[in-house]
């Protein structure tokens, strides 16, 4: 009956959130020996801006690294 | 005081959703006998591609059955 | 497929509880036309020393009403 | 490692949620001793439609009093 | 910077937890190619009385079974 | 209105659990010029067995550096 809650930076490729829905579930269908068809697994994109570590937001550390946002 | 959060699959007509919140309310306010203005409820729309139960999206689910997503 | 999430005051009694998800899940039947299996329910009691409105705890609260925490 | 989730309404000025960030993140290194890299915080916006207090949404409040939406 | 948070029943054994953090956490980090300690996990177990799915809770799904709750 | 939900491990002072929640709710009223009563914060303390970065539990990256959890 697991419920799984995941939030991960805004813009991704939906190849890649398909994928980590079936792994995460993979993983807890395996570890908790539950039944596929009970574990839920809702993804929500955060835009880069709103999510921040030590007060640096995604967008940010972004810029800094004069790179693509990355994981 | 309580909270309430509600995740529903997105798309749904507007009106749907201000019925759910309505209805929600009442039932709170009812069984907990809390004061209405002390009940709050946040709706979240999902996008049926990030929604997964036993790893079958409910975008997926829509195109198996042939017809809209419902629940 | 609906996923509700409820907050309350810790303390309250078994029954209430009880009471509450059965209200909720039948709002969220019949507002949303959802099949009754696929709406998911989850009560978290809060201690009322964690939980705040305006700075001022629920725990707080009771003391100045002179009474037990209410809703 | 304090992780913090903050609801909003929708529409605020991004100067605004960006502020908030910074502030709550200040909020908590200084009363938890934490170090800043290790608190995460993540600000939803919630449209006024989806959110009520008392079965009234944001968006009918601000409707009733005239005025745009506040707080 | 992918954030998880996973509710499960009450009641299981702490290793059980455990292999489940280790397994989501791979399966976040291989689909997403984040880095691994950017990968946050939260695991909270709900109470059997507070868990309910179509009106019955995971308490009383286990007594109509004759069986201990499962998954 | 702003809602705000903050996860913290567990085995903190409730005093430092009081002070948070005062810090933080005079950040969210200062930036968003909120009035102070519409504020909302619950806290949440997290076992640290149940919480981990990059799959070291907080439980065992306070064995590791051979003093109590931190942060």
């Amino acid at each position: 009956m697991p419920q799984v809650a995941i939030q991960v930076r805004g813009g991704r490729e939906p190849e890649s959130i398909r994928r980590l829905i079936s792994a995460v579930t993979e993983a807890v269908v395996t570890t908790l020996d539950a039944a596929p068809a009970t574990v839920r697994v809702i993804v929500t994109e955060v835009p880069t801006t709103h999510w921040a570590n030590g007060d640096v937001t995604l967008a940010e550390a972004a810029l800094v690294s004069g790179s693509a946002v990355h994981d």
